[in-house]
């Protein structure tokens, strides 16, 4: 343990204060996926701002234009960047992190309100949309900033802080920017950057701490079906009109078997089966079909084998199917004909799949099973976003440092995993800064990103906390940079 | 023409005051599927009570008891009844009409908010949620009292009401109230009824009125398909589980061939062939397979053949899946594996066709189809309502006076036509009570009832309003019972 008692000593002593730092955070709806909420992710994107220069951090808000949603023009949520520190004895680490958050509604099955922070003291659970994804993770950089400016603490490196606000909706004009930035070397916001930190994913389980060094990439559509000219009434013109959800079934129903198996020709390609030494990886990691089960509150895994589930998880694409725009959502009976419908499903992508080639297969197969239709009824195929896979070194000093953090603090060997979910900006950073990516998670594989009731619990919280700045320290240590 | 001049004269003169009763009635959003207006209802309910008695009819609110909904209790909103008039020389008419309305929000596509009723003088159109289904023919009924009332005009018939608030979403309760209100024979609200006279369907077309002696049944059904515990993350879990959405999709995707051939076994036993006579029936309406392409709003005809398409719509039972509770229904790329989904489809029936025969060949089907899928995930099948298919004698002297008083009023003999859509409460009338029932629209075949900027033409608001007057007369004078 290199950290000093006195930063660790501050985080204890101050987690009452911490938990309301993330509960004013989550307080703000900043879902970047609705058009009516992008001023609170403008305003989520301003206090992110005041709360860095609170604590010595020199910051700007870079604006990344303009965004055409929902027929409507809409200014994108601007980059926070920030810098503290430039001894170049010390190493220079980029923090990146996002404050806006996924859609939630109480009626979509919230226990409390999404966006007021729920602290549930017998549990040590805190509920709130952010708290995990990825609002804590910016909260403990916070609070690390905090412990050492109030204390007049030197940070054992340099750190650089990208903060986006797009995540949740691929990260629109983040890639730009960065590129660019990269670009300008030593005068820009990246320059001299020797790594790269990125705390938004989950430990596997609930109980041991992870690294992650791989991530599956993405590519998402929206198969749109039109017909009518509005909605119909289906007693006044069912049996008599070709319909919009008819087709869209239809095509849906074509993409994937219930086990998971991807029905696209060609989706495959290229992807190696794993080898004796790769099985051997997934069966040593702490996680089991149980945990899988746990997380997921269901009895459902595609299998009762443990490496057939991790890797299904970890290093296979999948497919699945969220839902139905413009269709009739709501409770009760309404006896319509959907006139426009669009159906929602994403692929999360491997090695060496690309988003770019899938979406041509994706394309090539929904046109040539709308065709064997033979409806009246027209498809238009949008591709909403897309992201590459990633796979990193983990035995690079950046992935060490955070071992050694990870033991410290929680007295534990962390899991070194890849992750199912996509963070494309992961990707951007190892391409244009050419240094190693770390993912360094904060929270829990019970969490629920991106679901109702997502939580925080406090011991990860506080917890993380500490492992964020011992990892800063371990980075000085390890590389004999300390100051 | 047997109606005087003087109920003629009024109703031309007094139009603008008949639109804005309308309006009044338009702009409260009385949507009976949505637990959160049933107060709405309530008013709605209160407004066409205090309506009738301006005018000297006697009313009475009817509780129809509790509802189960969305896990709450609610009260159902009440049935007015009335009746003015107890001549035993004359006739008595008995008059239904509902108060309820469909769900309408902006975002689902109206040009206008669905509850302010909206006046285009340039085409004459009226929109608004309600204003053709089926709150202006109720504001005929008004119409044609008012002008009797306030001119001190006898009607030429005693006339009796009963006006509902849960038709659209199965008119719950209403039943058992009629059922046993027959039984109270002379002494009840229905006692003496000749014939009843239904106004809550459409022309064929935009261009000639019609009668209707047929109405399609239903059957309606919500396929609920659960497995997490919650919304996962599909990065997280997707590939790793089975998901609800795959095995929903895969069920929805076997009831229906894109031309609306239901694959359900046994669905269509007992159904004729149209006989040579039948099919000229067909090919005599006033309609064309442009007619239907015109009101639909898209070239999207199940066949070019005008028997073909109008058999399909008016007397061969459909399928039509309505969309999917409980998935991502917004807008952008909400990347969610749903926990609990529940897809809505319902078929129309027709004669020999039963509701519980037909749900208990559905629910064996979908059980048979859900075992081969072979998925952990559960599924339980909700049935949500039904309605009996009717058909009734056209050559009854109710139908006579109608169709003399659409001679009169539009200059043009109407298409006798049986209707798709289903009106339950038509064929609890004709049961409970045996008299011949009558269906007689007020609206066009693309007012768009249930859909988006659903409408009501001027014309068809006013010459209705003295047609539903003119049929009382009509009645009178070819059954002899004039005063």
């Amino acid at each position: 343990m290199v950290a000093p008692k006195q930063f660790l000593d501050y985080v204890e002593a101050n987690s009452t204060r911490f938990i309301d730092r993330l509960a004013e955070a989550v307080a703000i709806p900043s879902i970047s996926g609705d058009a009516s909420r992008r001023n609170d992710v403008f305003k989520m994107a301003a206090w992110v701002k005041a709360e860095l220069e609170k604590f010595g951090v020199k910051t700007d808000s870079i604006p990344l234009g303009k965004q055409h949603i929902e027929g409507q023009v809409l200014d994108l949520p601007p980059a926070i960047v920030g810098r503290i520190g430039d001894d170049p004895k010390k190493k220079t680490i980029l923090i990146y992190g996002h404050f806006d958050v996924q859609p939630a509604n109480v009626s979509d099955g919230w226990n409390t309100d999404p966006f007021k922070l729920h602290f549930d003291k017998e549990t040590g659970k805190m509920f709130g949309r952010g708290s995990t994804d990825d609002k804590g993770p910016i909260m403990g950089w916070l609070n690390v900033l905090e412990a050492h400016h109030k204390q007049g603490l030197p940070l054992p490196v340099n750190l650089r802080f990208c903060f986006e606000g797009m995540e949740e909706s691929g990260s629109e004009g983040l890639d730009d920017f960065i590129a660019a930035e990269a670009k300008k070397g030593a005068s820009g916001w990246f320059g001299g950057v020797d790594a790269v930190c990125i705390s938004d994913n989950y430990w596997l389980n609930d109980r041991t701490p992870a690294l992650t060094y791989g991530l599956r990439g993405l590519a998402y559509f929206n198969i749109v079906i039109s017909g009518p000219g509005a909605d119909l009434h289906s007693g006044i013109f069912g049996g008599a009109v070709f319909e919009p959800m008819n087709a869209l079934v239809a095509l849906l129903g074509k993409l994937v078997t219930q086990d998971g198996r991807i029905l696209i020709p060609g989706v495959y390609d290229g992807i190696s089966a794993a080898d004796a030494d790769e099985l051997q990886i997934y069966e040593n990691l702490d996680y089991s079909v149980a945990d899988l089960e746990a997380a997921a509150g269901g009895h459902i895994a595609v299998s009762q084998d443990k490496a057939t589930v991790i890797m299904a998880r970890m290093r296979n694409p999948s497919l699945s199917i969220h839902g139905i725009e413009g269709a009739f959502s709501g409770v009760g009976a309404k006896t319509v004909i959907p006139a426009n419908v669009g159906g929602k499903f994403s692929l999360r992508l491997v090695p060496p799949q690309q988003p770019d080639d899938i979406r041509a297969k994706v394309e090539k197969y929904l046109h040539e099973e709308f065709a064997k239709l033979n409806t009246r009824c027209s498809m238009k195929i949008e591709y909403l976003h897309g992201g590459i896979p990633w796979v990193a070194d983990h035995k690079h000093w950046n992935y060490e440092a955070a071992k050694i953090a990870t033991e410290s603090v929680y007295r534990k060997s962390p899991d070194f995993t890849r992750e199912g979910g996509s963070i494309p900006v992961t990707l951007t950073f190892a391409e244009n800064l050419g240094v190693n990516v770390l993912l360094l998670p904060m929270g829990r594989g019970d969490d629920g990103a991106h679901s109702t009731n997502e939580k925080l619990d406090v011991s990860n919280y506080i917890q993380g906390t500490k492992l964020l700045g011992s990892y800063l320290y371990e980075v000085a240590e390890i590389t004999g940079t300390k100051a």
